[in-house]
């Protein structure tokens, strides 16, 4: 066990020694860590892709239930999730740190850890950063890199009307998971979705490779409202099936029954980091084995409508009221 | 007058498109805010360069006495002030704030004003970020890219026995000013100085491309600690003449006579944000009229020598012992 007075002596010079040498060599980079800025170049042809996130303990984690590990791995996780969301290859990341006193030595080597596993499972390296010391909470910043192709790039901006609606894996599992966190539960599949959610980055790459999607975007605040981002984006509406939606078994026994309730989380509970994308109906049919080789499900959920109308539709084949909190995004500015 | 109130009624969404909305057209870049990631390729030939840096409120700033306008200049400073030391052009940059309640959206509109404007003054534009709320402090990070091509590049590690050590403009009067500014001083160029930093990019873009510098370094942690990470990584030593120290008009103010005191502010007390660099002999009647073109001063303070010690030399020729606080990194592992 170390305590906060063991990271002070190390200093912040001391800390970035100590991350620097536990990475791994050939970052793949023109220079790395330890000069004013990192140089480094995309492929020819290639343009560079970059995407940040903040994560605030106390806002996006709490450190009562949040493992620092599974916190390494989530916050390099999340931001992999954009650049999958774009269709692009990952490629570095920079890491900043606001560090208060409670902090231990233990506790930033185990969050490391987190991360340096996370890096390696998806082939990025830590190219730079910066550490200091936090008046309050721990506040993470990570920016990662990547590139693709200017032709392969997936956006927001291109579903068009007859596109269908798919989203990969399962939802509503992290905001599930997140509810029995905070009632006091400390196991079980839902709140590993929450606490250690993978980015489908393969699967990102794949769909963009094989000119699959209209546009794309990765689940985090939310299915309707990310889809809300895509449609204000792409001027179009929708229609989702709630029937369609993809539900896991453990979503299922928490739910025998798709209530009101169970439905909020799954279209408003957001951090699944999915991949929700639009395809044109006639390359439905690739999309199933391209993503079944990777053992990820893919379900189609609604269509790309061209008026500018956004709707859920029940098992009764009735629009859902979708007037409450968490789905104001999803019902356009026409409506607020 | 708005209070925090307005801003929570803005929310995430809102305060992204009131930033947007006040951006630059033509930022230079494949693509910009508003999606998963943004995309941009540097120019044929060119290494990307990239760095961050996070400002902590309590750590880095007190809102007692920064205005947010000065504020969001010297965030983008310090980050830009990086890339010069790579003697790399700035080309865009992404922001990450975490915001607590107390902020208001007149503080924000003014933090996004100094920042767009010091973006301006420098060609640089914003392509990215993230906003969140905090349960502490205001948290702000900025991410800079740059680019230049590979053989300009000036690294830290350059720097050869022989070479004389140069610093462009004055120091100590970053660290004089915080004095002033916690002593209740608001005014004068000393506190200027000190709340917003000019970061030197074209000095140091100019030096590079004269492929003046062996190596390069800008003054963010103090002369003596910055000029230590150039003898490390270049496995040199330096003897630095304390006479030849370029003090302002202000300075000598307030210190008419170099005591101890004065030279601690000078050697150790940092964020002067200018450019401290290595060249060999032949190449410094270059550096006078190169930089003395864009009413920049420049000094010649030291040598770097060949026996890995570090040494400051009084004004009666015998050197002054460095065995006290913030010289730490500068007295050498050896003696540690």
């Amino acid at each position: 066990m170390t305590d906060g007075n063991e990271l002070r002596n190390l200093g912040e010079f001391g800390l970035i020694d100590r991350i620097a040498q536990r990475l791994p060599a050939g970052a793949g980079v023109a220079l790395g860590i330890g000069d004013d800025a990192a140089a480094f170049a995309p492929a020819p042809g290639q343009l560079n892709l970059i995407t940040t996130d903040m994560l605030v303990e106390g806002i996006h984690f709490d450190l009562s239930y949040s493992d620092p590990l599974s916190l390494g791995k989530k916050a390099l996780s999340v931001n992999l999730s954009d650049i999958a969301a774009m269709g692009g290859k990952p490629r570095h990341y920079l890491l900043s740190l606001a560090i208060p006193p409670a902090i231990t030595l233990d506790f930033l080597d185990n969050l490391i850890s987190g991360m340096l596993s996370r890096a390696e499972q998806f082939g990025v390296h830590l190219i730079g950063g910066d550490t200091c010391s936090s008046s309050g909470p721990l506040v993470l910043n990570l920016t990662v890199l990547g590139e693709q192709s200017p032709d392969m790039l997936v956006r927001r901006s291109g579903a068009r009307p007859g596109d269908q609606i798919c989203v990969t894996g399962t939802v509503g599992d992290s905001a599930l998971g997140l509810r029995l966190l905070r009632q006091g539960g400390r196991k079980g599949d839902a709140i590993a979705r929450h606490l250690d959610p993978l980015p489908r980055v393969r699967e990102g790459l794949a769909l963009a490779e094989a000119a699959i999607p209209s546009s794309m975007i990765d689940l985090s605040d939310g299915l309707l409202a990310d889809l809300g981002h895509i449609l204000d984006l792409s001027a179009v509406g929708a229609r989702i099936y709630s029937e369609e939606l993809p539900l896991s078994d453990t979503f299922r026994k928490h739910f025998p029954l798709v209530t009101e309730e169970a439905l909020s989380l799954a279209l408003a509970g957001g951090e699944d980091y999915e991949l929700l994308f639009t395809a044109p109906p006639e390359k439905i049919p690739q999309i199933f084995p391209l993503l079944e080789k990777m053992g990820t499900p893919v379900s189609v959920i609604g269509t790309i409508t061209e008026e500018n109308t956004r709707a859920v539709i029940g098992s009764d084949g009735k629009e859902i009221s979708l007037d409450r909190k968490g789905y104001d995004h999803f019902s356009g500015r026409d409506k607020s």
